[in-house]
Formats: structure tokens, C-alpha cells, sequence
């Protein structure tokens, strides 16, 4: 199944694609009719820092003996299509393309061994960072967080097989990163448990999985597409 | 007005307190015959570290140049006479007494100047935190986030002076923080001005202001209240 969540004439619709069409109760639409939304509407963003060996180097960081946690907001929620408005504040901002694993029924201290039976389906996430901010602030809630910072989408898609698949993110249609998941230190059902030891997980909260190398500045006017195979592309414009 | 919200009969109703009752549409009780929630469901709570000279001083950390900022998740609230569950993962989890501002209207990049335009009231928070693994983590998603690591109430109270309100936290009867709000490094409109040019606020969000010096440790069975001259006590018992 494809979940997606859109807008059309001024209404908002939770519902499925179908085809070329998305569905919704009372609605069938030609998806080149619609404005598609993020998929969901997460009470909390959970990401996982330095996930991938590569990109740990990259940044100079050591791998962390256990999942490194921290938080986006629900107000730096943006959907396909949607800017990307860089802030005042950074003069550096990157883009870093992930996984995003979203969560189908409430849980906590789920073992591992029984995770994916609270998974609804993976998205594709931007885990956009200022990253000058990201060095200067001890704490990364505003580099991470900043409106626009966190875009979701196209889809959910339930019922795939998370493990091995190709993550590219284009800038301005380039190839920037290109890895596959099966690379991540910590696995999607190890994320769970370790999450949701912490935090109780609710329907349509996202973990965001961590990003492999090859991370990059953006400036205004940049074009940014992470695509996950099996899932689609998630593409957004910087503006300043 | 004295906002608060609370549960009767299996149904949660979003009221007021006048005098010694509750009031909510098609309900007036005694507030003794109600049992108190948490008076707001915040969308995210933005709280402030190192907030206070003496509190940065005991912890061995210097002044921030600006507000050091990081989330708790929506998970993690609870109400007045709600458990703090010690989790597994920690040895040492300490409370950390703090004024809350609760946002009315949504905004974003608010002037100081004008911030409080934007508060509905004041409340009380316990950030309560894991110390041990707040030291081991990197971030502090975990050792902040906890499932009940943030107790708040019992009311938000409208129309009141946020400056130099006696801010005292017990443990077990006995006084362990003891403060004026007045001594916070980064006031009240700062911090909402600051948080509101990286987040927009929603109504009902949270602003965790920070704790003054005295944190400590808790165990099993301790009753820890923190207590707000003007708004009311935040009583909770530590379980595991």
C-alpha cells in the first residue's frame, strides 16, 4: 500500500495512490492534480546521528557505541515540492538524505525481534542542518530544527523490505550521495527498540535512520531530490 | 484566569479553576472530585539549559553566549500526581525545577518587545533528567526524553508577572531549590524571541525557562515538588 496525504481544492485528504491517482473517502484525483503534503504528521521526529561508518569519517566523528538520538519538531515539517527556506542565522546549510521509518501503532519497549510489527512504511527524509550551527550550539535543536528543516514525503510505503536499498540525493540533479541502507551501523528493528526503551512511539511518528556520506552545502535556488528506491523522490527547492 | 484540564468520570474536559472548583463546559466540580492533568498538550516543549549562573556553575559548565536550547518530546508529559518511572537505562536521574510559558497564539520571529503578546500563562515544569546518561550522550534526546520525564502543572496561570516569582523545588518535604526567576540569564521575552526566529510556536507549546542551582538526585519512592509563588505545586512520586 502507498500512503500519501494531499491537498485539493483547499481541502486536505489522507489517502492512497493508486495508479496514477491518489484516493481518499469521497475523493479520486489524478495525482498530477493535487498538491501532495507530507504522508504524515509525526508527534515527534526521532533521528539518529552517525548511522553510516562513511559519514561518520567524513565529519571527522568517531561511530557511537550506541544510537546517537535527537530530536526534530513537528513545526520543521514540510512536504514534497515545499521550500526549503534557509535561515538567517547559517550561513551553512546541508542537505542529508535518510530513510525514514514511519510508525503504524503505539509502542514501547518493543524488542527488536518484533519491531516491524509496529511499522505502518518507510518515507523519504531531508535531514536539512545548519551545520555551522550544528558545531557552535552544544545542543542541535535549532541547526536541526529550524522551520522547513524536516521534509517528508512523497509516500509510505507499507509492506517493503527496508534492508538494501539505494538512497541517492541530487543537488541540481548531480548525484551527491548514493548508498545503500543495508550500511547503516544500527538496524531499522534495532532503531526501534532503542527508541521506543525511551520514548513510547505513536502513529505516524518518524525515525529518521541516519545518512550516508557524501553530505553538502545548498544555497538558494538549489534543487534537492532524495530518492529512495521503491519509495520515490522527494524534491525541494532552497529558497532565502 | 487559572487554566487547567482534568479528567472526570472517564472523560477529559479543558476548563478553569474558580475557587475551589473546576469549571468546563457542562461541568463544574470540586476540584477535589477531579483528577488534574497536565493543563496543555504541547505540540513540543523547547526547554533552556544553563539558564542560571549558579545552576551552570554547580554542573561545572561556563555561561552560554546565547540559549542553549533542546527538545522533549510530547511522550514525555505527564500531570500533577502522575509517577516519574525511573527508567532502566539511568542510575542517577535528578530533578531540575523550572517556570514553564505557555504560548496562546501561534508565532513566529516574535521581537521581544512583543513576545508576552503571545503567552497564554505560566506553569510549572520539572525537567527531569537523567544525569548520568545526559553526561554519556551525545544529545540529550534520551536523558531529557524520557516516557514521564516531564511532569507539568498544575495550572497555567494567566495575567501573571513572570519576573521574580520564588521558584522552590522539595524532595521529600525538603527544600532543595530555592530561587527567584528574576536571576534567569536570558528573561522570559529573550527566550521567546530566540526560540520564535528558529521554531514556529504553537499554541500550548512550552518553554522549559531552565533551573536555578540546588539539583539533586532521586530514587524509588521520593516525592518531589516544585512549587511557583503565584501558580501552585507540581507534586510527583518517583517509581521503578
Amino acid at each position: 500500500m502507498i500512503y500519501c496525504r494531499f491537498r485539493f481544492d483547499g481541502a486536505e485528504f489522507s489517502g492512497t495512490v493508486e495508479g496514477d491517482e491518489v484516493v481518499a473517502p469521497g475523493c479520486r484525483k489524478r495525482l498530477g492534480d493535487v498538491r501532495l503534503l507530507a504522508p504524515c504528521l509525526p508527534s515527534k521526529i526521532v533521528c539518529v546521528g552517525r548511522n553510516y561508518a562513511e559519514h561518520a569519517a567524513e565529519l571527522g566523528n568517531a561511530l557511537p557505541p550506541d544510537p546517537l538520538l535527537f530530536f526534530k519538531p513537528p513545526s520543521a515539517v514540510i512536504g514534497p515540492g515545499d521550500d526549503i527556506v534557509y535561515p538567517v542565522q547559517s550561513k551553512h546549510v546541508e542537505f542529508e538524505g535518510e530513510l525514514g521509518v514511519v510508525i503504524g501503532r503505539r509502542c514501547r519497549r518493543v524488542a527488536r525481534t518484533e519491531a516491524l510489527d509496529y511499522v505502518l512504511g518507510y518515507t523519504v527524509v531531508n535531514d536539512v542542518t545548519a551545520r555551522d550551527l550544528q558545531r557552535s550550539d552544544v545542543q542541535w535543536a535549532r541547526a536541526k530544527g529550524f522551520d522547513t528543516f524536516a521534509p517528508i514525503g512523497p509516500y509510505i510505503v507499507s509492506g517493503l523490505e527496508w534492508r538494501g536499498r539505494r538512497i541517492r540525493t541530487s543537488l541540481n540533479g548531480v548525484v551527491r550521495q548514493d548508498a545503500s541502507t543495508a550500511s547503516m551501523i544500527f538496524d531499522v528493528p534495532s532503531l526501534i527498540e532503542y527508541a521506543s526503551a525511551a520514548f513510547t512511539l505513536e502513529p505516524g511518528d518518524v525515525i529518521a535512520t541516519g545518512t550516508p556520506s557524501g553530505v553538502g552545502p545548498m544555497v538558494g535556488g538549489d534543487i534537492v531530490s532524495v530518492e529512495i528506491e521503491g519509495i520515490g523522490a522527494l524534491t525541494n527547492q532552497v529558497v532565502t
